[in-house]
């Protein structure tokens, strides 16, 4: 069949694919914030964006070209989301790919995170633009400036070894840590690949993948106006496998979602919420993912109680078929509210309370009304994320 | 026309209706946790409760009685919400009435709150129950004996005169602090009128009352399995005016909502939320519950950081019509940002701060798209809240 082999850093492995990040002096205390990500060869792209009504002006951008446009540039910026600027917002991004005296860019692309509302500072970006090795394969640093609270860069990359010997890699860096929500929040993807990926395949399967991955998390129910996820391949390499493509494409974003998660502002644990034996999917997804953002849920996983109640009370008001005689409530495989009566052994409040003070672990509901299931992944409500919202703009 | 004067203290100002509250030993720090409510004379009787589908024993123990039935009595308890207990749950209500000394009850109600899934301790409830002094009128104690979280006791009263001298009372007492949500959430709230107000007015001007006031406030944006709000009336008087009942009534249940608010976990701040030039009704509605519900904002109004790009995202994705060029956005009377472009002014910000600074303040969103209104009600987030909910438990 194939082997997906997980390697070192990011999109550097990518044949034909350039990469860097610099200082441009948006961020004050002189970290990263500027970077790029391009290709020698024109790539093909598919991107998703977030459902928010005011997309930012990077997304707008975006969605000037024609349907199946070819690029080979993407520019990035953290610290200011473009976001709320009306045309003079657009007319910056025109202004900046004007003013970049590097002369083989194709239909560029601008995608950028931070605070919504302010003007971009266009010169600073131009000049830190005119700095770039733009024949560096630096995917660190690109990470690394993409990053706003974040509190670690994320990236992976595997290569995928077909049958015929034949091989290609697809690599991703993200950033995101707040706002995220099952609808795909705060959080900017970048994923390259060299594999001779049909064009075709490309829109369902990154769709598919994101179904999967970021639109099964959340940290606080929020959405923003900027999340993207992109995928460009510029097919410097022969060799493609639908079924590999798919599944590598998955282990990334996949993997990607749960450093978002870990990195969730101010969360400790990571918890995956197991809804099983609903009458639909949809059932079994709003209960999973009510779970996942319930604030009273959140905070009882920071404070270590296995309140089981509350889990509950979360399922019963999120709106499904559901019946109180029927429901089972598990942490990892204790059994902590069965049939009927609730287990009142403080034997078994202990053994949850144990399960709870992991790093990671995952609490099941049964339904037992029907076949379906869901499971979406959230994390726990700290002081901390009370501090960094609180603080973020100061 | 006529006259609503708010009176002081609450349910002992009503004719016919008696109450008070003790101490049961069901919370551990000796404070009341068990009251009582009744009336001389048979009342007739609404009531509202949570939309969740888990809905706490009492609530279907009341549901089993006919329609129009009349009841005289009330029995309370925090500290165990009888929530998720099965038959048990309501088996335990009918053997705690069966076994209470005080012969003169007809169609008993009980009400609970507190932690869900554990069964009450009924010989505790029934002993307290036979310690009342059931012709005692003390509101002061009752109104403690339902308080979980909340920090201070919530009770109102009002008189109504008509033109032609006669008059009538309402009193209110609720609990509520946390858990919150406008879907009406965990709360507890028990009216009383001594107006000689036909049934057949009581459940729709009931229904619209709560509509208008505890249904536009959150805290967290949960829902709970417990939450009641009742209006019993004896007729003791023969004053009935329809418009000033509702008005007073409305009175009653609006500033009951206003101090759960204020009462909110953790919180400091009251804020307003305001949209206006909605597409319609429902628009309006959901933009505005958006806003109380977001985390985001919610941090922001504790840092008291006017990041106005946070209210424009979620309104953006609060999937509404609206449109990025139309949009305004108040603090108070303070424009922070208007049409087409961000005020990047910094007195602005500053003019902004010193609202924020305040106990309670209106955040204006004006869509432009429409000629729809609605206000929702929330509070900032703030360690406490987090604390609270941590810890609730232990």
């Amino acid at each position: 069949m194939f082997n997906i082999i997980s390697i070192k850093n990011g999109i550097e492995n990518v044949d034909g694919f350039y990469c860097g990040g610099i200082d441009a002096g948006l961020k004050k205390d002189g970290e990263k914030d500027v970077a790029f990500i391009r290709s020698d060869e024109e790539c093909d792209i598919s991107a998703v964006f977030t459902t928010n009504k005011f997309q930012a002006s990077p997304i707008k951008h975006f969605k000037r070209y024609q349907k199946n446009f070819k690029t080979n540039f993407i520019l990035m910026n953290s610290k200011n989301a473009n976001a709320m600027t009306g045309q003079k917002g657009i007319d910056d991004i025109d202004f900046i790919f004007e003013n970049i005296n590097f002369k083989n860019i194709i239909n560029p692309i601008m995608s950028s995170t931070g605070v919504i509302g302010y003007p971009l500072e266009t010169q600073k970006i131009i000049d830190a633009a005119n700095r770039f090795d733009f024949n560096s394969k630096d995917s660190n640093s690109c990470a690394n400036a993409i990053m706003t609270t974040d509190s670690f860069k994320k990236e992976m990359c595997v290569r995928v070894e077909l049958d015929d010997g034949s091989f290609f890699h697809i690599a991703g860096i993200c950033k995101g840590a707040g706002m995220i929500n099952p609808a795909m929040a705060t959080m900017l993807c970048f994923l390259v690949s060299d594999a001779n990926i049909p064009k075709d395949d490309m829109d369902e399967i990154l769709k598919q993948s994101i179904e999967n991955s970021f639109n099964t998390i959340s940290v606080d129910g929020d959405t923003s106006t900027n999340d993207s996820v992109f995928l460009l391949t510029n097919r410097t390499k022969d060799a493609y496998d639908q079924t590999a493509f798919k599944e590598a494409l998955d282990f990334i974003t996949k993997n990607l979602s749960y450093l978002i998660l870990k990195d969730g502002e101010g969360s400790n644990k990571v918890v995956a919420f197991e809804v099983n034996g609903a009458k639909d999917e949809l059932d079994a997804q709003k209960a999973a993912k009510a779970l996942s953002n319930s604030l009273l849920v959140k905070t009882a996983i920071f404070g270590e109680d296995p309140n089981w109640g509350r889990i509950a009370s979360t399922i019963g008001a999120s709106n499904i078929e559901c019946d109180e005689d029927k429901l089972e409530i598990y942490y990892n495989n204790v059994l902590i509210h069965s049939k009927k009566c609730p287990i009142m052994d403080a034997n078994i409040e202990e053994k949850a309370n144990i399960v709870m003070k992991k790093d990671s672990f995952k609490i099941t509901c049964n339904l037992h009304v029907g076949d379906f299931s869901y499971t979406a992944y959230g994390c726990d409500l700290s002081y901390e994320y009370v501090k960094i919202n609180a603080d973020y703009r100061t």
